[in-house]
């Protein structure tokens, strides 16, 4: 990544206005981390000591002894999110290590409180093993309520993410891979509708096999999307790649079994060739060429950061329905859409997992909030919209206390 | 621990007033746990995000990743002290468990802030096992910047500190030695004064042998006290117990080689005759039969929590300054006097260690700001003083700085 993709030399919008950041502001800002404590007791007199410390603490602290029920109201822990990285796959930079991901996760961290109401700290770690990961995770266990992976590598971060949501009884969400899915799901179902189209009907290209691209290609295929077909740097994925055929119990392999029913091979324009739907999760590039060949109405999702996989002047040409990863251009698909209200809700309501009910029922919440504007240039509301969390923590709550009835 | 001790029927001051501490004003102020985190920075528009998160965090990241020196200035992590404890020795309760031992470490983390001006987590650990601890925080290494240990099993307590000293390059301390230690130094040092006495003279008995008590020993022989007589459950240490003899390695049998020069043998009545000071760390109660054998002028700092091994009112009929840990009587010793302003020295002044030399200047700024209106019912600032931490602080790095020009 060069350093004009990450400080580029195009306009950034700001509410309206453009404006261009500089070094010089970026580092300002992040001048002693961007995260503070504070305490919610007032620690002034004598008394305060007392009632916040010793002797008063002890009895609290005895009463979680006898009940351990009680630190969920006793303590922070059980309203905490965890934001972990081991650094391996940090924005577009790739492998940067722990350290150099911390500004990323205070960024996180920052978001949750903001949009979330959710208190939460960054953990970075210094190991890349899965095992030692999950480990330390559940060594750690009474001192936070919930996990939200970061920036983890694949296919390392889907062996951890099932790992641990096997060993931990908290919400456990890698949000490179489900807050993507989540936010291209209520997408691509409000550019449908502007298309006048179903989701079941719609073949669907996803070009990117990592983290991100299976996610989508999961919860598209749960949303009842029936034709997707994914892409990797060696081209379309298939049952008969033999290169995933040794790769069995991998996700990818998994993915193959599931996807692309038309058993298409090739590269992007043999996967382009008649589809509705190209959604860009990976840095390749799509070829005016390709795009050519796609469907009247096409919908293209170029969400790579900061250069999408096409840029939206040249996709307007032939896509009815275009929408990026960048605040500088209409249909920002920015995962805080998603994450700080999946959190909430499954704090809120007491919920020991992330389900894919739970997943679905945040999209559709997203996808409602711009049903009544909706255009070619509104498909999902802005990321800075105050009602989004509150409406995809009422809908994802919704969705377990449905789970408990159905039980 | 009786309902009785927690909650005790006695008052509590409140800054002259008179109150008592009910369990419902306990309750409610615990409730939801005693901390929170804000954003330092503003993330209310579109530029807000692109500057504190993508894109513009990635120009940070990629700094921190040419140059891990950067880390200390452009996170959050630099200042940031986890308080970390296995909820072993918590308070007088005992072994009650990590998430029990919560709702202390949060009230640590407010009391760092509040007085130290630094940013704090709690990190509870659902393991005992002291290489595991270790792992743990050597894994974490990149989230913080000092570690705290709290509330953490004698003798485990002195292996995992030596081991994490050995393993991390920041400061690390274990307050419930190492505080107690520095402060009652600061409390010693004024009440000889008092007392028209020089340390080095002084017959010095230390009932209780476990964290708090060995480095209670440590500190007062680093300051020049030649004669330190320990005690514990079973009497007075010396070389000649079989106990100790056979636990080479210990803390105990060390001390017991460096300590009661004079080869005391026996109990408390043996150890306290002829003795200057009494200093307790137990809950062992002190006979007033014992307290009669002590020499004119004695002192006496009963800091059992909350009840003293003596009550002062028993105390003062034989000593001349009588200390407790408790806020409702005249001198108060209480950590909080310390923890805040080393580990602020300690950072401000970049030390990777803890070392005598800083504990002996932190005692020395804590026993100077109570020099001017010294007398035997003011012998340490009180823990509200608002100068107290600056002092340490400033202190500590004077030290810090002395070490490097000696170097």
């Amino acid at each position: 990544m060069s350093i004009e993709m990450i400080n580029p030399a195009h306009p950034t919008s700001s509410n309206g206005a453009v404006a261009t950041l500089s070094d010089e502001e970026i580092f300002a800002s992040h001048q002693g981390g961007k995260l503070s404590i504070s305490s919610t007791v007032p620690l002034a007199s004598k008394r305060d000591l007392s009632i916040a410390y010793t002797p008063g603490v002890a009895q609290v602290s005895r009463a979680i002894a006898a009940n351990p029920e009680l630190a969920k109201t006793l303590t922070w822990a059980q309203r905490l999110v965890v934001v972990v990285s081991d650094g391996t796959a940090v924005l577009g930079l790739g492998n940067i290590g722990a350290s150099a991901s911390l500004p990323v996760m205070e960024g996180k961290s920052a978001l949750f409180k903001t949009f979330g109401d959710l208190d939460s700290i960054p953990l970075v770690l210094n190991t890349t093993d899965v095992d030692e990961i999950i480990e330390t995770l559940v060594r750690l266990r009474p001192s936070f309520g919930a996990v939200n992976l970061e920036d983890i590598s694949a296919p390392r971060c889907f062996e951890l993410e099932e790992k641990l949501i096997e060993a931990l009884d908290c919400p456990v969400m890698h949000d490179d891979q489900h807050g993507t899915a989540v936010v291209v799901l209520a997408a691509l179902t409000n550019a449908a509708k502007v298309t006048n189209r179903a989701l079941e009907g719609l073949k669907v290209v996803v070009s990117g096999a990592g983290a991100a691209g299976i996610a989508v290609a999961e919860i598209l295929l749960a949303a009842g999307v029936n034709d997707v077909v994914l892409l990797d740097s060696r081209g379309v994925i298939n049952r008969d790649r033999a290169d995933l055929a040794a790769d069995t119990g991998s996700k990818k392999a998994d993915i193959a079994g599931r996807s692309n029913p038309r058993g298409i091979s090739g590269g992007p324009g043999e996967a382009l060739a008649g589809a509705d739907v190209f959604i860009g999760v990976s840095s390749s590039k799509l070829d005016e060429e390709h795009l050519k060949l796609m469907n009247q109405d096409a919908i293209v999702f170029a969400l790579s950061n900061p250069d999408p996989e096409v840029l939206p002047e040249v996709a307007v040409k032939y896509a009815a329905v275009v929408a990026t990863g960048r605040s500088d251009f209409p249909n920002q698909i920015n995962n805080v859409l998603a994450f700080p209200g999946i959190f909430r809700g499954a704090l809120d309501a007491g919920a020991r997992r992330i389900t894919p009910a739970m997943k679905l029922a945040a999209a559709r919440a997203i996808a409602e909030l711009a049903e009544s504007e909706l255009s070619a240039d509104y498909i999902v509301p802005s990321p800075l919209d105050p009602r989004v969390a509150p409406a995809v923590s009422a809908a994802v709550a919704a969705a377990v206390a449905a789970a408990v009835e159905a039980e």
